[in-house]
């Protein structure tokens, strides 16, 4: 047991670098637990003369991650390279052909070829491991696949990419548009180089769609996930949220009903006192409720140098312990494909519109409303300086359907000006 | 793989049941992530005619624990009968001696045993997990061992026994004296039989004591914890920590420093708006801190029949996948022997006495603090029927030793009646 897990490392941003100084600091404390040595043989990245603040000479240098994925000094080949397709795909399935383990922090990859990856590394009988994939430095891959294993999972819900709530918390603390806080994100290197992954909830969608595989044992599917980003919450919609007792996140919710797997991610109003109301800045959590187990809230880091190299650690020490689970905690190939349902149950709802300065205006709205079934918890009309007034309703539950079906009226009173805003009040 | 893995079960009370209910129950989902069933060969408690909620007729039954421990058909023994020594212990000797793993949630054992039996079961190359011993159905020996083996652990904190938080929080919901609630949970079948070791600290010390010794790579060392349990604890002090924006926990916190590990349970104030602070009823919550992922934070049910088996069923299903990783995170003889520290870190505290109703009274008791260095952040006088009045003081930050003389001083001003109650003020 002497014998050194040696591994290999695609990519050296912030994590990759991350992951070298682990390795480095902790040598002696990961060879007690990993009960053998955790050595690096070799590193690949775009740009060789760069400095990522840890020395990299005692290691082979490769200029590209394929040749690297293949040497036959590594035996577990750690992708922190990204993006779902190109050379971190290349250099995967290099790997699994060549008999390494895999580690990956890549869920851009795996919500697209999970399950190609998962069967390729099952015939080889090597295992992929991405805890870094989801929520950071949070063990919830581990939680979800081992800790509860022995429960029918019944729900997962998170708040999984920090960027967004960075940006929506920070929106309310300092009462500034959204505008202004995704350029301030941009300028502190929080965001994607396109953006439109985290703003527009697809990073935290290839997240949900790894878990909800791994909950319900079905084919990861992400194109079947309904997904809506942050970019249309205004300042508005967090001070009127704030003033019912509500605040907004982007939150995923995957579930098993009668009629299929409902996966989406999209922003929901929690109240502001609950566990996940209270999420500030980067931080991610994550619940997972299971027949047996009840409720499992898991809070961290959701992104950053030390915890996602933390969680890349934790995959390669379980790999050097000789733990092997499948990819999603069952055989892939046992993956049954879902059938996607609608999100479907009843929920309050918040809405927001802008009504024309008219007498008679608001009873359209209401009038609209009744006919649609929804009845109303709370309506308030705020006060206004230029033509339309802001209009706001909290909806007892409501279906959907119903929903549409008040859009269609209120399109239909002519007093309704834009598309009114509608976001689903969670129960958590 | 499809060797069924078998085990037996020792103890067949709530969580026993539950364990028989899960296998029963789920037997196709488990033998999926397991990659083999899982079966029960034999079963065992003291009195076989008992109805418990599930059919046992499909198993073998031995009047003798030890007996079932070395029976041929078993793979695993699943210890759920409870108690550091007597069956239990003798038990899970013979299985390790007769080649099982063992699988059990008795903290008491292994707050006691749990390095000689770590030793027992690494020399026959045979694992003992114990999931369902900390925290109920919340993975964080997993979390701990696995997930966060690539850090150097750096404090370990966590509201441990639902039991102490639930008449905590019932006593602050419903105005209720402590006597009172105690009655209720014990009506509620909510207490163990020798009460002390719930409301003294000792369950939950044994589980502090456990995560300890993951933690820092240290053996266990249950007899070095500073213990103070929530018997004192007045329905007056609840509501002062209110009015003052905390509330009272049973709390405990694990960390190594400079001079030794400090290991403590005891009750504390934290800010009632913290996630700790929150943590209502019979919850659990354990705060995990390391170098590079920061701070993670778990809770869930920390009990109960489906929480505890989904636990138990965890550690079996890792077994059946292959897993195999060192009781304590790393091998048992190289755990090393902790120097205990008394927990020394300056904090603010809480303090409440009766003075008697003289001129200068206050006075004097804020001399006493002057005089040991204590600086005083908020002090209360309450009024009062009867001839003593309740004084209430928050420190700003200060040691014990420093409290110790102000204690000192307190008796010699001939005012304060009866020792003072002093309460940490945890920053969470």
């Amino acid at each position: 047991m002497t014998t050194p897990l040696r591994i290999g490392i695609a990519g050296l941003g912030t994590v990759g670098a991350g992951v070298v100084k682990i390795v480095q600091a902790r040598a002696n404390l990961i060879a007690q637990r990993g009960g053998r040595p955790i050595t690096i043989s070799a590193v690949s990245a775009r740009t060789r003369d760069k400095d990522r603040g840890v020395d990299l000479s005692a290691y082979a240098w490769e200029d590209d991650p394929v040749v690297l994925a293949r040497r036959e000094d590594i035996d577990v080949f750690v992708e922190l390279m990204g993006g779902s397709d190109g050379p971190a795909k290349a250099a995967t399935e290099a790997a699994i052909a060549a008999g390494k383990d895999v580690v990956t922090a890549n869920k851009a990859m795996l919500a697209v070829h999970g399950q190609a990856l998962a069967e390729a590394a099952e015939a080889a009988d090597r295992v992929i491991r991405f805890e870094a994939a989801v929520a950071g430095g949070i063990p919830v891959v581990k939680a979800l696949t081992e800790g509860l294993a022995g429960n029918q999972i019944t729900r997962v819900m998170g708040v999984m990419n920090g960027t967004c709530n960075y940006i929506l918390t920070r929106m309310e603390s300092e009462g500034l548009p959204y505008e202004k806080v995704f350029e301030e994100a941009n300028a502190l290197g929080y965001l994607e180089a396109d953006p439109t992954l985290d703003v527009g909830g697809i990073d935290a969608g290839h997240k949900l769609s790894l878990l909800a595989a791994i909950a319900f044992g079905t084919r990861v599917d992400f194109p079947a996930m309904e997904l809506e980003g942050i970019e249309r919450i205004s300042i508005d919609d967090i001070h009127h949220a704030a003033d019912m007792g509500f605040r907004i996140k982007l939150l995923g919710v995957a579930q098993m009903t009668g009629r299929g797997l409902e996966q989406r991610m999209s922003p929901c109003l929690v109240p502001a006192t609950s566990p996940l109301g209270q999420l500030e800045g980067p931080t991610n959590m994550v619940v997972l409720e299971g027949d047996a187990v009840g409720q499992i809230v898991l809070r961290g880091a959701g992104a950053g140098e030390g915890p996602t190299a933390s969680a890349v650690m934790a995959d390669v020490i379980d790999i050097a312990r000789g733990t092997r689970v499948s990819t999603f905690g069952q055989p892939a190939a046992g993956l049954a494909q879902s059938r996607a349902a609608r999100a479907s149950a009843a929920a309050p709802y918040y809405l927001r519109m802008e009504l024309e300065d008219k007498p008679g205006a608001l009873a359209k709205v209401a009038a609209a409303l009744g006919e649609a079934g929804i009845s109303i918890d709370r309506m308030r009309q705020y006060r206004h300086a230029a033509s339309t007034a802001p209009v706001l309703v909290v909806t007892h539950k409501t279906t959907r359907d119903a929903l549409d079906h008040a859009r269609a009226g209120f399109a239909a009173t002519g007093v309704v000006v834009g598309d009114p805003v509608a976001i689903r009040i969670e129960e958590v």
